[in-house]
């Protein structure tokens, strides 16, 4: 795919300078910013329905992806929206292609941070161009819709791309190259050496993806362990190799223009029926595994794969105490796109909502815990009763576990609202589900304290607020969470939140009645998990995330004027 | 030992504002620089002997430690000098203690990062002005020698130690505490969020310390995780216990002046007979650990104590590659101290000597390699002719497995220099040793790769200096090493020999000849490790030393005059 003209990857520094310098900023500053507009609009008028044909021409086909040592062709994916996409993907003979990426790495370290860091860039520059196309792989791979799938597959996946690759080369450059090093011995001349430093890359890193949000939380891991000059393994979920295998395939495509090996991002995929990441993660050259999914696996992984430094992000439950409001409206509508938005398949859904169960004051007068319930469900039927707008929050169910869950989770308590089933209109076999409220016993409901995935969420009844943030401490500690949310006008009960936040460990958004939800995070300005609490030893993008990617070798020789 | 006059932990911060914008300048520039006087007469002409008369009085008697839930009293150190010392320290109910530690936490974490720091620079201090009574603590139980012990157990462990404060302030300054964030909306009015940034530590920090440097290993983790907000218990090794007491003594004392519960740090010892490591490794309190020892605990606690993070220096086979010099009797002279300097008991010093079985080039003509094996015997014995001088270069031997593996090591090969026992002049009872040279069959002689800590070192044979250097690369990635070297003339081989030591990840000292000893790592400008080979999996100090000790919390609200 290398195009015949060889680009210099040192014109790209120029070129990039700005964006780079860009992130870094915003890095610091953690205020809005982007590179990547949001809009498909602004990628042209043709956009969407280019992206749609591209993505049309890699179905029921071998994808155009010519990796070392291929052996045999695997995938078989399945659209939640319907069709068996019939993509394959090239499987490996990983011995070679392990060595094949090992043996790319000297080149790719001694090319230098400002180089690699360019070339990044022109990578993710070149995703972005095809941000439709991405979004369409993401969409009939994860079933989101298709504007969650534009953006939250294409401009804000390519954004925490970039944060993580800012943070990376911030951390990078804080080791100078070269050093004098000249010592006072009294009246002897001084001990003078002269010193370098190298940015050593840590060996081969596994990226393994999710099915729900493949380039979204795969992409820091990735980006941040290749700017450091790690080879990539792009290990995808099986249900959602697409996107990825896209992004290897720009990546590969962008690093031969460079000069480089293509093999320093290649994808792994096994044959059909085979499961590779268990074996693949605790192979000797992998040094760096990035991980999203489940508590089971990511423990496994964070316990059995020691050779390797290994950043997960695992379940957690996630929670919103609910203490008073002066905009119940906007409280009850910016509740019900939360727990709406892809049928909540986010691992930032809030799923326990904390109720004093003697209600709660609001600006439309006290408000029972039955009639908060009532309301809630009401918001979410407003908000979801016509089906085309439906399906455009929902997206479609990713596999028939969720399907089974919400079932289950209806037998946990006293059902508020019940989860309906939505006729999509373009995609009949898609399966589109509203949210289910269900009331519990309390804070001790065992039901409270295990994730349940999907389109469910509980209402739990508190003796008070007092004891809803103890719930909130409490349950954060032992079961982890990634996203809280607190609703008050008091401010000592405000405060009285965020020192359980700090304690918990768990990021916390106060009061949020408009456009912005407790399941959002925005690329360099919100923290993505804390690595502090059970839902994962990581955190989109901090500093902790990236340093573990590289370190630094340094050479010293005596200084050419120097004693001894 | 608290004052009884409070002094605010705020008048701290200007205080030391010049030593800590002194340090992240020295990180950063990675020249020398120094806040702690090396030399003993800049403490004042009575330092050594106050040194010497306050580690008098800890003799024979219970520490002077007033330790939460303390249940009994250990300690049965020995000085390698010859004297049991008979303290006793603490005995705590770990389930007390670490909860105590865990109360104390909230209040550190919440007076932020500059009086944190300013505390713990009052606690540098306040062991700097105590240097010499910590070198004698350092001396009698460690055996090493008195300048040693107080150059590197004193000044030069609280350099390492404020490296890595500084490291861990930068860090923590790059989150701004504070940030609004506005997206636009188009026509409509933008987004608004105020957000607050809070570092929040991990928790209770661990500190494994060593029986060799129990403070100029045990420091950088324990003043990092202090500064980043965590309580640090101090579990020394069971034969070096007291240069760490003082210090967790001074710790306490500090804090309580500042205002802080003393629990934030403690000191872990165990009752007579009782081994207590594995079991604090491995509680849920503990999330963070730093250990310097043997592999074989290290790579236990990487593997059994997946709740903490796991900092760890361990063993390796540290290398020289020897092809040519144009100084020949300097490059004598200069690994004759290296292999003698504490009887070679730092996981520094050399092992393995690789020299051409065709012999090597020098401004004295060509020497074969056994005039090289003989010359560089003759250099050690000329070194350490003198009873005297020797013992102040050698130290004494830390415990009775050294001396045995001496025995055993000249088993393994030809003995080019025996070992030989010097009486020490002021300490018959001392164990004192010169080191032994030992000519092994070739790099692939089982010897040449695993440690062999003390007074030991092999003079190994390869077929050219590519062998050599080839051996360095393979060797290093094997068995890990901390330090590597390499003596040439020739430029092209001091390439090949920096691209080994960067593939292997080891950092490399060319030639060698004066002051400076490849043994040697200076604070704020030489990493000592890097993390990437199998010696350890961290070093001193970068930023993936310090990152983790800390998470990120965020709260956001709507801004005041913000939409929604």
């Amino acid at each position: 795919m290398a195009e015949t003209t060889r680009v210099p990857a040192q014109d790209w520094v120029e070129k990039h300078a700005a964006t780079l310098a860009g992130a870094l900023g915003a890095n610091s500053e953690r205020g809005y910013w982007s590179p990547y507009p949001e809009t498909p609009k602004a990628y042209g008028e043709n956009a969407v329905a280019d992206g749609k044909e591209a993505f049309e021409t890699y179905l029921d086909a071998q994808f155009p992806l010519d990796q070392t040592a291929t052996v045999g062709w695997g995938g078989e994916e399945v659209s939640p929206y319907g069709r068996r996409l019939g993509i394959t993907y090239p499987v490996a003979d990983f011995d070679a292609l392990l060595a094949s990426m090992q043996e790319a790495t000297a080149r790719w370290r001694d090319a230098g941070v400002e180089v690699r860091a360019a070339v990044v860039l022109e990578i993710l520059g070149r995703v972005n161009a095809r941000s439709a196309e991405v979004a369409e792989a993401v969409m009939h791979t994860t079933g989101q819709a298709p504007a969650m799938a534009f953006q939250a597959g294409g401009p804000h996946a390519q954004d925490r791309a970039l944060e993580a690759v800012g943070w990376a080369v911030a951390e990078m450059r804080r080791v100078p190259a070269e050093a004098e090093w000249e010592k006072p011995q009294g009246k002897r001349p001084p001990l003078r050496l002269q010193k370098r430093f190298t940015i050593v890359p840590r060996g081969v890193a596994l990226v393994i993806g999710c099915n729900t949000f493949p380039t979204w939380n795969g992409y820091p891991g990735l980006f941040a362990s290749l700017v450091c000059g790690n080879p990539v393994l792009v290990k995808p979920s099986s249900s959602a190799i697409l996107p990825l295998a896209i992004t290897v395939a720009i990546g590969r495509e962008v690093l031969v223009e460079a000069g480089f090996s293509p093999d320093l991002i290649a994808l792994a995929v096994g044959a059909p029926g085979q499961r590779i990441a268990a074996d693949l993660a605790v192979r000797p050259e992998i040094k760096l595994i990035d991980y999203t999914g489940s508590s089971e696996f990511g423990d496994w992984l964070e316990r059995e794969a020691p050779q390797a430094v290994v950043f997960t992000e695992k379940a957690g439950v996630n929670v919103v105490v609910v203490d008073s409001t002066d905009d119940y409206k906007g409280m009850l509508g910016n509740l019900a796109f939360t727990l709406s938005l892809y049928s909540g398949q986010m691992c930032t859904t809030t799923q326990n909502l904390l109720i004093p169960e003697t209600g709660i004051e609001t600006d439309q007068g006290h408000k029972s815990y039955e009639e908060f319930g009532a309301d809630l469900a009401g918001a979410i039927e407003a908000l979801l009763g016509d089906d085309a707008r439906a399906t455009a929050i929902l997206g479609a169910i990713a596999g028939e576990s969720i399907t089974r869950r919400i079932a289950g989770a209806e037998g946990l308590g006293e059902v508020v609202l019940a989860s309906r089933k939505i006729e999509h209109p373009e995609f009949p076999e898609a399966e589109v589900r509203t949210p289910t409220l269900v009331s519990l016993s309390g804070p001790e409901d065992p039901a409270a304290s295990t994730e349940h995935f999907g389109p469910i969420a509980f209402l739990v009844p508190a003796a008070s607020t007092a004891a809803s943030i103890a719930a909130l401490r409490d349950g954060v500690r032992a079961n982890g969470a990634i996203t809280a949310g607190v609703y008050s006008t008091d401010e000592a009960t405000l405060e009285a939140a965020e020192e359980a936040a700090l304690d918990a460990g768990v990021a916390l958004s106060c009061n949020l009645t408009g456009g912005v939800f407790v399941n959002q995070s925005a690329a360099y300005s919100d923290f993505h998990g804390t690595a502090l609490n059970p839902a994962g030893n990581a955190a989109l993008t901090d500093a902790a995330f990236v340093s573990p990617r590289f370190g630094v070798v340094q050479t010293r020789r005596h200084a050419e004027e120097g004693e001894g």
